[in-house]
C-alpha cells in the first residue's frame, strides 16, 4: 500500500489528451482519483458523493489495479482529479487544504454559513478546525472556537483570528452561549456528546458532523424538534469546488499551518501525531524539494 | 388537570378587543395558547419554537394560573391562538389537523418536500402518518408509506392514495429502495433504528423526526457524511402557518380519518388507543353536538 491523499507537486509529464495542465504547472491531488461520471452526483460536480468513487490510495481502480497515494516521488492521476495550485500560495502549506481545507470549505458554503451576520462554532482545534477558522474568517462571519482545552484560547483568538473561545467542559460558559449560533462545524472524531452542541444552536440551527467516531452518536429527538434543528454530515467536496476553494484561499491568503519534515522522519511524525504533538499538520517533503515552512 | 389540545368549536362570546372573530364562527385551538411575542421566533410567526411558549393545557399561564385544555364544553383562548375553520370542512374531522395536521404540513413545506418531482417517505401509518400522506399527495409529490406492517398496504395505497408501500422489515424491499427518496417524515415515537431510513435517502436527503422515543436515537456519523444527509426535527407549527394549513386543507379537501365518540366513552377510547385500535383518531363530542363522522 502507498498512502497519502493530500498531495502537491509539479507536472513532469502530461498525456496527449490533457488540456488543463502543462509541464511545470503547480498542481495537487486530494482524496479522489475517480468516480462513475454518469450518476447525478457526478453530473452535479459532486464526485465525492458518487457511490463508485475511487479514493486516492488502496482502492480498486477502473482497470482492477489498486490506487497508489502520495507517499511517492511521482504520481499519475486523471486530469479531472488534479487541481491547479495558485502561484501565490506556498506549495507545502496548500497540501492539507486538499482534504482538510475542502472538508470545512464545502459545508460552510452548502449550509449557508457564509451569509453576513452568521455566527458559527467550530468544535476542535486540529487539522480541520484551524483551517475552518481561517476560511470562516475569510468569509467574514463570526467564529467561536469550541474546545475541551482552555489552553488553546490564545492560539484560537490571537493567532487564528477566532472571535471567541468556548470551553465545552465549562458549564457556565456553555450556559451563557445557549442558542447563540447559526451553525457548528464539528471536526472531532473522538466520541463526544452532541446534546451540548445542539444547545448552542439558535432555532433552525445546523450541526455539521465532519468526524467519524468509532461508535454512533446519541441523538435525542427532542433536542432537534424543540428548535427545528439539524444534524447533517459533509465529506470533502467535488473537484470543481476543490478548485474554487484553492482560488478562494489564494485570494484571501488562507493556508494550513504546517511542519515540513523529510521522508525518513515519517515514523517519528506518526508517533508525534498520535500525541497531537503537531501544529497542525505534517507535510512530508518526499522529493526533498520543499523549503521548510514555519507556521 | 383538563387535557385536550386539538379543539374545535363555535364562538359563543368575544372580548372587546377581538377583531378576527365573531359569535357563531367555526374555530379551533391547537397545542398553543401563548408565547413571549417578543423573541425572534415569535416575530417570525414561529410561536411554536418560542422558548416561553404556553401549551394549551396544564402549563403556567402569564397570570400564574394553569392552562385548561379542550376536555370541556367551553374554553377561553387568546385571539392569536385561535384559527378559523373553513366552512366547507367538517368540524370534527378538522380537530386532529390542529396538532397532527400542522406537524406534518410544516416540515413538508419548510424542508422543500413540496417541490414537483419530489419523492418522500412517510414512516408510520397512524394519526400523523395518515394525514401526512394526504397532505403530501395534495402537494402533488410522490409518497411511499414505510411501515413494519405489510397488512397496511391496501389502506395506504387504496384508501389514502400513497404511491407505494415499503415494509421496513423486509430486507429485499429496503435494498431495492436504497437511495430513492428526497426526504422522509418519521412519525414513529417508538424506539427504532434510523440507519435503514437514512439508507433510503438520496444524497442531500433529509430525514425529519416528528416523534420522540423515550431513548436517544443511535446516529452513526458516516451514514450522514457519505451522502451529505440530514437528520432534523420539526414540532407543530406557528399560528400563521396553522391557518395556512387549514386553508390549504379546505382547498384540497384534506381532513383526518376519525371516529367520533361521546364523552362517557373516553376511558374505553384510551384503552383502544393503547392497542392502536382506532383509524386514526378519536374525536370526543363533548357538547354532544357533532354528528357522527365515518372515515
Amino acid at each position: 500500500m502507498v498512502p497519502g491523499h493530500e498531495i502537491v507537486g509539479v507536472v513532469t509529464e502530461v498525456g496527449c489528451k490533457v488540456e488543463k495542465f502543462k509541464v511545470g504547472d503547480k498542481v495537487g491531488v486530494g482524496c479522489l482519483v475517480g468516480a462513475c461520471h454518469s450518476c447525478e452526483s457526478c453530473s452535479d460536480h459532486l464526485e465525492n458523493y458518487c457511490s463508485k468513487l475511487i479514493l486516492t490510495y488502496n482502492m480498486p481502480n477502473h482497470d482492477g489495479t489498486r490506487t497508489y497515494g502520495g507517499y511517492s516521488d511521482t504520481m499519475v492521476a486523471p486530469e479531472r482529479y488534479v487541481v491547479r495550485i495558485p502561484d501565490n500560495l506556498p506549495l507545502a502549506a496548500v497540501a492539507p487544504l486538499l482534504c482538510a481545507g475542502i472538508t470545512v470549505y464545502s459545508p460552510l458554503k452548502y449550509f449557508g454559513f457564509t451569509q453576513p451576520g452568521t455566527h458559527i462554532g467550530i468544535v476542535g482545534l486540529g487539522g480541520l478546525g484551524h483551517v475552518g477558522v481561517k476560511f470562516a474568517k475569510a468569509f467574514g462571519v463570526k467564529v467561536t472556537l469550541i474546545s475541551t482545552s482552555p489552553s488553546k484560547k490564545k492560539e484560537a483568538i490571537g493567532h487564528l483570528g477566532a472571535d471567541s473561545f468556548l470551553v465545552s467542559r465549562d458549564p457556565e460558559q456553555m450556559q451563557a452561549a445557549l442558542g447563540t449560533m447559526d451553525g457548528i462545524l464539528d471536526t472531532v472524531s473522538a466520541i463526544h456528546p452532541l446534546l451540548p452542541l445542539l444547545g448552542l444552536l439558535k432555532n433552525n440551527g445546523k450541526l455539521i458532523l465532519l468526524g467519524v467516531p468509532e461508535k454512533p452518536h446519541e441523538l435525542p429527538a427532542f433536542s432537534l424538534i424543540t428548535g427545528r434543528k439539524t444534524v447533517a454530515g459533509s465529506g470533502i467536496g467535488g473537484m470543481k469546488e476543490t478548485q474554487e476553494m484553492l482560488d478562494f484561499a489564494a485570494k484571501h491568503n488562507v493556508t494550513a499551518d504546517i511542519e515540513v519534515v523529510p521522508m525518513d522522519y515519517v515514523n517519528t511524525a506518526l508517533e508525534r501525531l498520535a500525541k497531537a504533538d503537531v501544529r497542525y499538520q505534517f507535510v512530508i517533503d518526499i522529493g526533498n524539494t520543499l523549503s521548510a515552512t514555519k507556521p
